[in-house]
């Protein structure tokens, strides 16, 4: 279904449109974990965030008549911006169905990037429905249970291989932000046979991933809202990306919503990248829970900034007023 | 004194060393600015700002026996990170002489770096003699009016060349903000010869780059503080920073302080980057000057993000808050 041999074509497919993003570092923050850190800085990749790597290489691969006709997507968030911004540089008509309460901005954002919303109402709507509706013809794009859009989002496991190859002498923890476990499951299986170990982290609350693998069967969070972190609060991991993950994955970590906002405000003071609350919680995992982790050097990645400035704020107002919050 | 292949072994001495920082684009800003605009995201730099590569050239450069015995620099922010962290890096002591009221946690920061801090009474000593009490036989780096630190700095318009041979095809304007002219300087002399041209970008109120380049010498500002592009209050342009500005720089260009604060907010939300008051008025000339500028494409420096917590809230309070104060 997904093989690596999937994830270097998807490198090729991508190759000049999707952001090679910088390693980040700092002694700063090495002082804080007690170990080297490095920061896969993918916040700053086209539409904020690594979707737009699984939104590249499901759209372009699609056969040309296919093409044509377009693609859907469902999404409030970065799935949303990574397929819209996608489909207009491959000449693709996109239709993105939205809640109706999703916020202004991000609805404009999606527009701006041309392509068409169609809002539906969350209470009395199914959106598989409204999709139907909408659009037959058009092809879906999945969030994360998609091989395609997995073999993308684990090109950023191949950059970093590439990356870290003079940096990490031994086996190395890459502690990757996780929802439905797209990316997680995509860069885990470019890592195998390599030194580095993805790991899942996900907030407090939304561990159905962590659950999961030790269980060994997909378990659900019973909230699917309710965290600052809402970039991955999928319900639990995917039918096909679990399986990846369960084979190729280290044990899952979890962090607080305060250790996320104080990450953040980390990687504003000393790596000056903006990260939104749920692409930060690797690096608080690599950063605040030194001794679930093994090695002398840890990767963290941080998968998106989409984040609105009052949430950036209160992560400022709380651990980057005077340094004397941080550790 | 300073010559074009100075630059180039400055890049073969940095190489490893320093980032070469990614150049970062959003169609957002494209729109604002009416043309694309390629945003150079050197507050990125190992230090938070270009001020590193100078640093780095300077001490890396020195002989053994001068380098052991150590180096010295005057510096309240940025230099003094950057030498102090080329120093460090280098295994040469380091002694940076601060005001004592700057900020605390700028003096930890140099502290935390290694070097060892001096501290002074802005209104009572003299600096230099404050230099010559603390130790007569270390190197002074000077902040920009040094043919090393020029050289240094200029590396950065070598990666331009680079990063820019697929994009631009025609000639552009490459905006630097602009302090005592050591960055500005060095970018332009690499630039020599190609179809870009830097152009110093200064805070109203500050703008003596700007009216030496019209009058033909060296003018100086009436104030060295009072705004909160600190990064870039230098009294005039340098001795040897004017000269090469005035034969290899196009004309100034001068903002306000609300338009970096806005263009602060813009590089937050479009490209997630971190960007501090006086490294944003180049960004700030390219979205908000638009017809002082020739060409389809332009490139701005964002050269530093050493920013307080307390200032970047102003610039997400001012014009991050719903997008709609955004044009």
């Amino acid at each position: 279904m997904i093989s690596r041999p999937m994830i270097g074509e998807a490198a090729a497919r991508i190759k000049g449109h999707v952001r090679v993003t910088p390693m980040l570092d700092s002694p700063f923050l090495d002082e804080i974990a007690g170990r080297r850190v490095l920061v896969k800085a993918e916040c700053l990749q086209h539409t904020g965030s690594f979707k737009f790597r699984g939104g590249w290489n499901a759209v372009s691969a699609l056969p040309g008549a296919v093409r044509a006709k377009g693609v859907l997507a469902f999404s409030s968030g970065n799935h949303a911006q990574g397929v819209a911004a996608a489909a207009r540089a491959t000449g693709v008509p996109a239709i993105i169905v939205m809640p109706a309460d999703a916020p202004a901005l991000k609805i404009a954002n999606t527009k701006a990037l041309g392509a068409k919303v169609v809002l539906y109402d969350r209470a009395t709507e199914n959106r598989e429905d409204v999709a139907r509706r909408v659009n037959e013809d058009m092809t879906l794009i999945r969030p994360f249970d998609d091989p395609m859009v997995i073999a993308g989002q684990g090109t950023l496991g191949l950059e970093l291989l590439e990356q870290t190859k003079d940096v990490c002498g031994g086996p190395a923890d890459v502690l990757v932000c996780c929802g439905g476990g797209g990316l997680t499951g995509g860069v885990a299986l470019a890592l195998e046979g390599s030194d580095l170990c993805a790991r899942p982290v996900e907030p407090e609350g939304f561990d159905d991933v962590a659950r999961s693998l030790i269980s060994g069967r997909r378990e659900v969070n019973t909230r699917t809202h309710g965290s600052l972190c809402d970039a991955i609060l999928a319900p639990g991991p995917g039918k096909i990306t679990f399986p990846v993950m369960r084979a190729h994955c280290g044990s899952g970590l979890v962090v607080t919503e305060a250790e996320a906002l104080r990450a953040m405000a980390l990687a504003f003071n000393r790596l000056k990248i903006v990260v939104e609350p749920g692409g930060a919680v690797a690096l608080a995992a690599a950063l605040f829970h030194p001794d679930e982790i093994q090695g002398d050097v840890v990767i963290a990645v941080a998968t998106g900034g989409n984040v609105d400035s009052a949430v950036f704020r209160l992560a400022l107002d709380q651990f980057g007023g005077t340094g004397q919050a941080f550790p």
